[in-house]
Order: structure tokens, then sequence, then C-alpha cells
């Protein structure tokens, strides 16, 4: 895959940037430290990867996030001690959230280690390795490189990330990385082998399934994107006509203007429709689905996976039982090919009434609607902002070129609901949910691929976390939408409990000034406390690409975004976030 | 030591809390998370601990971390997975630094975890003791509560934190912490206990190696201040009005103005009055002493341990024996009655005239001169600041009631040469090193003891990492000096290595502006690009106690401190600041 070096003077550092490099990484996250410098040098060296320095490592472990799920692969470098457990939580965010990085820790020479020396950033006590122990419970792979077999453990490491979608570690000695690599073959990259008898075993009992089912609905998410199978998805879903949803971390791993597209499924948060159309199939096909606490809308969900045809990254199952070795874009190619096979669906049996109301000529009827009209008719231009009105307006500017950084709390769970355009992507941290996660998220994912504009939603605590890198993506001159939701405080926490309670309040920041004191060049500074005054700032900011733009939008701190009435209305005894 | 609780409706979180308060805990950092709030209600209600929100969870840590320096000991609370690995460093550090806090993490009921639920802030396997197990290689203990053994578990993590006077880690599922606690005794506070036949052997080979001794210097060091023995390190340099010095950590454990003193020990860096007084004392006695890098001017100190009065936390050695079980505060005070039994000290003998550059006769006389004068004198008040004037002005500047807060890079090495006012304080975190540690560092501080006035000295590298705490600072109406030291980037770095490079580069910030956007009431905002200017400023600053200062400095970006001109004249095959 990478072509060998026939530079002979490669060091160990510059042949994993060559490995890096083909794996997609053109850009390397991180801050220097005094044991790193040297190694940088081979970083800035390199032709084909980018150093991009962030404020701080945190930041550089959630840019590395952002950048592997744009490009398949991302990577962070820090240095011993304090850096690497500084970038520890986005790591872990990763290995949650399945998705491969690679983070390398450099720290003081083997010599230092030999002689136990009192070197700083260390404990004081000759023991090197303690960093090293507590990365390994948050990643999928991990090696101390020495000499005699560094280049084996780097393609060992990588190899297990690139098979498993999580992050992996590498301390590295600063000597061990400036010392000579021999040449090495191309990285022999993991095979997602597929068992040929228990893909027909598989086969056999999905059919026998498929011929008994009536409706049959197909529920998506994220792990379709971490194992490549957007296209077999894809294929699946057209082959039938099939209705089919996604989770909110899956959203956009379909086209979302698909007629069959349901919209977004969160147990009882999700609008009827599409819970009906999910809970009440005959047959579900569930493809690389986490049924985790804020997928489900709290495991409100009323459908059993075990009477599901069920296709994990590499195990499918049929009525719970499983089929191990056969990888999900395999299973899906498998399931289209049953649905070919099957005789047109007939129409809707009687009691499959529940499909009407996200029927898509409906929802094209309302995609139809301009936010402007949806906010007059709803509430009026000149009442304040809601979260409801924002989050329809925020939809109805989105442009297939977005991609949109929806961080948690209400920004998540108010965009996830709205329909994006053919094109658009959605990036969101559910199941790890760390706040803050976003500002940096979108730094990578702009930088991975800068023909996309990045859209950030955030809220204001949240936003308070990694703030510092909001100048780091003006330096780099990405021109993102950045909304920010200044609502007073941690409003999925007030409703979670506290409502009132100090601990949920924060620190007031006059947002405005932020970007410009930052360093953040010509921003386009913007702000909405009503309607009207978000529609024109959604209008100049969509059409401002050549700016980084910040929209202040005001809003209530206890209002909440529909999916959170909804889960309220739907399921009283769960409507705390949090049991 | 705390009253039992005649509450008899009183939860473990209530217990715990009256624990740390017994410890002098009247604040606890940290950030909200779902699955903490409720014990967050606790929290609030409690009459003698006050809930310090911080904008990010590395902040909490270090607050905390600066707390315990001033109060004992300190505490911080986070939400599982996502907000305890965000202070891992932060917690990390105050174990490299010997500083006794705790660090308690609430997470998912047992409930959720005995249902091994896919919950977010979980890898979604079930594990839900994998951070717990990444911490244990950062504290010195730690405990999953749970209702059985919690009081008791609370206790042996305390009392271990305050033995060893280091960081411990409780995760607490959050039914646990609102569990009821039954009456319990007060805290067996652990005793340092000493062996009475071993203190009197120490005894024994201490007279012997005083009697064969000509000069006698003592080196002190941070350990001092955390075994809680100044009053004795204190009695023994006026028992013998014996020539002193300490190390930067361990800057203002003794009264800098004492005749005696001779400044601030570093190995080569050092200025050569200390240097010779510590190097070529016939007997040195080791106070507290962690001989690590930054501490020696990277090893370039010329004294063996070994044969020197070597006093540690519990152990003491003569000439390399030791005596275990003699802490710190005994063996002081059996070194106090041998030099009060010593004969008067004779005149220096010959060869000793290296203590005549540092006599106080003529440190006295130079800290007469104003900074002004003194900067006038070197360098004229019209041209550009440099750190050599920087550090003497601000040095002048100090008020015994003052407590510095010197981030690492040039803020910490340019001010640890200035003799402070008797009463002033000085915290940094030279072993650790982790930049930016300074600003929640000062937020815990002076939240500790707001009788004194905090002086932040921060290069603009560091402070890019955790500025958001500036705005909680404000929010507390907190009235520190914040010193920023404006130098395009990280030049501690550069002088390591990388004099240009990129790496070494930050986004450049508009400081003035920052207070204000973070949320600061009425911040003085002042800048100083002459000497002149600064001179101005610091009287200004130091002048208006009523409000926020931030003092915007510039200097040239490879300018450096004195001290590390020193280690370049002196041993310049260890100039650069790492190996």
């Amino acid at each position: 895959m990478t072509a060998s070096r026939s530079d002979t003077n490669a060091t160990v550092m510059d042949h994993l940037l060559d490995r890096l490099n083909a794996l997609g990484v053109r850009h390397l996250f991180g801050v220097p430290g005094d044991y790193n410098l040297k190694v940088l040098d081979r970083v800035v060296a390199h032709p084909r990867v980018e150093w991009v320095g962030t404020a701080s490592e945190l930041g550089a472990a959630y840019a590395a996030d952002g950048y592997g799920r744009t490009n398949g692969f991302g990577a962070l470098l820090t240095t011993f001690g304090v850096g690497e457990l500084s970038a520890i939580n986005g790591v872990a965010g990763s290995y949650a959230e399945h998705v491969p990085l690679l983070h390398i820790a450099v720290g003081p020479t083997s010599a230092t280690e030999e002689a136990g020396s009192l070197v700083h950033h260390t404990m004081g006590d000759g023991d090197f390795d303690r960093f090293a122990r507590a990365h390994r419970h948050v990643v999928c792979a991990d090696a101390v490189l020495r000499p005699d077999d560094a280049l084996s453990e780097i393609d060992r490491v990588l190899t297990t990330c690139l098979r498993e979608s999580r992050p992996g570690y590498l301390r590295v000695p600063r000597d061990v990385a400036l010392g000579p690599a021999a040449p090495h073959p191309p990285l022999d990259l993991p095979d997602r082998q597929a068992d040929a008898d228990s893909v027909e075993a598989f086969r056999g009992a999905a059919r026998e399934r498929l011929a008994a089912a009536g409706s049959v609905a197909v529920l998506a998410d994220f792990l379709v994107d971490r194992f490549h199978a957007r296209a077999e998805l894809a294929a699946l879903v057209a082959a039938g006509s099939l209705p089919h949803a996604t989770l909110t971390a899956g959203k956009t791993v379909v086209d979302e203007r698909d007629p069959a597209f349901l919209g977004v499924y969160a147990g009882a948060m999700s609008e009827a429709g599409v819970r009906a159309a999910i809970d009440q199939a005959d047959l579900l096909i569930l493809a690389g689905v986490v049924l985790a606490d804020m997928a489900t809308g709290k495991f409100t969900h009323e459908f059993d996976p075990d009477e599901a045809i069920d296709l994990g990254p590499t195990t499918a199952r049929v009525d719970g039982v499983a089929f191990p070795d056969v990888p999900l874009a395999t299973a899906l190619a498998v399931l289209t090919e049953l649905v070919e096979e099957r005789p047109p669906a007939p129409t809707p049996p009687a009691g499959s009434a529940h499909h009407q109301p996200a029927s898509p000529a409906r929802l094209a009827n309302v995609l139809k609607e301009s936010a402007t009209a949806l906010g007059r008719k709803l509430c009026g231009s000149q009442l304040p902002l809601t979260q409801s009105y924002l989050w329809k307006a925020v939809g109805s500017a989105l442009r297939p070129d977005h991609t949109v950084y929806a961080d948690n709390g209400t920004a998540m769970l108010g965009i996830a609901d709205r329909r994006f355009p053919s094109g658009a992507r959605f990036v969101a941290q559910p199941m790890w949910s760390s706040i803050g996660y976003c500002i940096p998220a979108l730094l990578g994912g702009q930088l991975a691929d800068p023909s996309r504009r990045g859209l950030l939603l955030i809220g204001d605590g949240a936003a308070q976390l990694t703030v510092q890198e909001l100048g780091v993506i003006g330096h780099h001159r990405l021109t993102p939408i950045v909304l920010l939701v200044n609502n007073d405080g941690y409003t999925i926490e007030r409703v979670t409990h506290g409502l009132h309670a100090v601990y949920n309040d924060i620190v007031q920041w006059r947002w405005a000034d932020l970007p410009a004191a930052l360093g953040v060049r010509r921003p386009l500074v913007l702000s909405a406390r009503r309607p009207a005054e978000l529609d024109s700032a959604l209008a100049r900011a969509v059409d401002t690409t050549d700016r980084f733009v910040l929209i202040e939008v005001f809003l209530h701190k206890e209002d909440v975004p529909p999916a959170l009435k909804r889960m309220v209305a739907n399921r009283p005894d769960r409507a705390k976030w949090v049991a």
C-alpha cells in the first residue's frame, strides 16, 4: 500500500508517517513538548503529512477523531505524561465510537529510562510505563516501541485499529523514533474475511425469515459507516424500496431524501411515524446498530433484536442465531440478493396505517415549506426564538456540501430530527457524549475534506470546554459556520435534574467577541433572538462561504427540542434522561 | 476530627463531604454531568462545602491541586468516563508533585452496572471499571464504593492520601453516593510515627557527621511543605544561622529575607554564589529534596546526596545509610538540637570566599534598588523589555501577601531567581511540568485563602490550554494579577530545539480582549512593551486590589531568563533543556 522508501536514512518516525499517509493521513494533530521536538522535525520534513498544532491535547484527540471519521484514519502526537493524559478522554471516545486513529506519545530516550532518571513529566520513580498502562484500558491495541521490533509492532497496532475500527496507542522513546528503519514491505491490510459456509447458512436463515415476514423495515446505524458498508446498505434499501430509518449516531449513512427514508429513530423520542414503522415492522433488518441509551430514547424501543435480522461488524444474527464471520457488507449484499428474489411487495396490509404519518409525500410537503414560513405560522417572527423553530430553520438552511457537527445536548437532539439534503453529512458523539467534542472534531473534519463546509451546532456550556480550538480553526483559514446556542448553561442537564440548580449554570461569556480574541481573522459575527433574525443570519452565513461565521442564538434556558418533548409525552416514566 | 452527624438521614455523600470538610475542604471543584447531578444536590445542601463549577474537568483537577497546596487537602468531583478522564492529567500531576486530594468520579447506578446496560460515557461493553483501572496508575489509593464498605473504603483512601501526600480516587455509583451512611467515628488521622531507636541511631550518626564537618549548608525542597515541616526547618536554620537555599519547587518554604538565605539552587542554572555555597559545602543537609532534572539544571548539581544528611518524608540518611521511620519533621528537630549543641561556628575558613557573591549584605543592597532604577541603568526605559528586566521588576513588585503562581517555562525559571518578601508564597509544578496548570491552580489557591493575592505569571502558549478558567476566576470575584508573557509561542521549547520551527508557533490571540470576553467584570487591562510601561503597569496592578488585572507583556520570542543564560554559560554541554 505504501511504497517502500528508497531513502536509506529513513527513521522509524519517517516510516510511521509513511504508513499513516498510506492510510489517508495528511494531517497530524498535537501539541509540542520538549520530548517530542526532534520527532516533530521529521513531521515537518515529511512531504505529505502536515503538522497541525492544536491549543490543547484534548483538542488534538478530538480533531484526530473528526479526521478519522472523514478520512478513514486519524492520528495525533503528544508528549509523555502530561500530553498523552490530557488527550486520553478523546482517545477513549474514539474507542466508544469506533473511530480508527493512532495516538503517538513520544517520551524520554531509552537511556533515560534505563537510568531511571528523575525527569519531568514522570512520577519521579523511574516507572516510565504508567501512562501506557493507563491507555491500555481505552485502546484496542498498544505497544512500546523498541528498536528490534518497532516496525512490526507499528503494523500490528495499525492493522488492529483498522480491523476493529478503533484507536491504538504507541509509546515511543524519542531515540527509537529517530532510529533507523530498514525498508519494509507495504502494510498488509486486514481483510474482512467472510466464511463461505457461514454466509450460506446465513443466507438460508434470512431467506426463510424474509419469506415469513409481511412488512420489512431497515434500521441502520453508525457501524455501517465505520465498517465501510454504505454502498451495500444503499443497494439493499434500493432493491426493495424498503422503508428505513437510522439511529442518531448513524444519521446520514443513507440518503435522507430517498422517498423510503422514514427519519431518525430514537424510541420514544422519535416522531410518531418513524417510531411506529420501526417498532411495528414484521421484520426489522438492523444494520450496524448499537442500541445504547441515547440512541433508543433511554431504551424505549419496542422491538426485540432477537426477532430481527441483526448485522454486526463481523457477525450476522437471524432471530438471535449467530452466523460468525459474515461481515456487515457481505451480509447486506446477501440480503440485497434475497430481497431482489422476493415477489414485489404487496400493498401495505391493513393495520400498517402507522406508516402514514411518515409517508414520503407528507414529509416532502413539510420540507417544501421554508423555515421562515413555518416560523411565522408557528410563533410569529417577533416572538422569541424557540428550540423548535431553531432546528427547523437550521435544517432548512442545510446544503448538500455541509457537514453538521452537532455537539451533545439539545443541539444533537434538535437537529437529528431534521431531514438532511442528499450529500449532507452528520457528525455527533452520542455514545461517548463528551461535551465540547465538536469544536476540534470540526477542525479535523474540515482539514480532512476541505471541499465540505462545516456547520457546528453547540451549546454554550459545551463550547466552554474546548473554545481555544476556534483559534486553530481560524488559523488554518477554515470557514465554518459556528452556531452557538446561548441559553445560560447546561440545558440538557436542567431537564435531567436540577432545573434551577446552581451547578447547571455557567459563567456568562461574551461570545460575539471570542472569535476575534482567539485570533480568527475577519470573523462574521451574527446574532439572533427572534425567528426573523435567525432566518436572515442563516441565509447570510450560508452565502458567506469565505469567512468564519459565528451565529449566537439566544434561547430560554428551559426550552428544549421537540424530541425531548416527545420523550416526555410518550414515556413520562422515562422522561428523565438518565436513571 | 469530624463530628459525627446526628442527622440519621445522612447519605454516603454527606458523610464524604463531612470527612473532606474536616480536612479543610470548603470548596469542591468540578463539572456536572448527568450521572452526578443528584449527588451535586448533596454538595449544594452541605452547610460548609461550596460547589465551584469549572469550565473543564482538567481545570477542576488543577484547581483542586492549587487548593490542596494551600489548604492541606483538595477535592474534585467529575462524571463517569468523559469527566474523570479529562481530569486525569491534573490528578497525575498531583501524584508527581505530592499534593493530597481526592477525585470523586460519580457514575451510573449499581443496577445499571449489574444489567451491563449500554449507557453513554461507557464503551458500550458493560465494563464499568475501565476508567477506575486507568486511574490506578496515577493515584496512591483508589476504591469503587459499594454499600457494605463505602465508609471504611473512604477512610482508607483518605488516610493513604494524607500519609503519602498524594491524590486518591473514588469511583462512586450514584445510588451508593445517595445511600444511607450510618454514624461513623471521626477519621483516625495517620500518625507520622517515629521509631525511637531509629531516631536515636540517626541522632548518633548525624552528630558524628556534624562534628566532622567544617561548613554546613541546608538545601530544602517542596517535601518540607507537603510533609508539614516548615516550622522545624525554620528552627534548624535559625539555630545555626546556617546558610541555606531551596530548589525551585521548594521556593518559599523558608523566609527568603533571612540573612542566611542564599537563594534558589538549580545546579548550573543557579546564581554563582548559591551554586558555590551548596556544591562546595563540607556538609549538606538535604531537607525534603527531590533531585529531578528541572530542579538541578539538568543534573548539573555537583554534590553527592550519599555524602549528605538527606531527610526524606519518612526516612533519614547519613552518608547513604538509611534510618527508616524518622519523619522529616522529627529529623529536622533532631538536627536542630545537634546544631545547638555545637560550638559557635568559626569564621568562614579560607577558601569559602565563594559565599561572598551571595552575601546577605550584597543582596540586600541589590534589593534596595527599585526595578525602575535597575531598568534605566541596565537597558534604558525606552528599549524593548527583556526577560531579565521583567523578572527583576516583578520580583521588586511583590508584597508579603502575594502568592506567585509561576507556570512552566520562562515564567517559572525567570521568577525563581528573585528573592521574595517574607510571607510571600510560590506555587509551581516543575516535576510534572504541565503547561497551563497555573490558571486553575490560582483559582483553587485563591479560594482556599482569599486573604492572599494571586500573581499569575504565564506564557502565551501555556495560557491557551486552560484559558477558559479565567472566566471562573472572574465569576468568583477574585482579583488576581495575571501577567501574560506574549512572546509568540513556546519559547522554552525554542531554546530546547526548533528555534524557528513551525511547531513552536501558536495562534496569536488578542489577549487584552479575553478577560471581558470570558465574563470577567471590569477587568483592568494593561500592557507593556518597554521597561517604563512595565513599571507603571506593575505599580498600578499592585495598588488595584479590588479588580482582576491583566498585564500583557510583550517580549522577543528568543529572549530567555538569566537562569537559562547561566545554564548555557556554565554547562554548554547540557545547555539543551532535555536529553
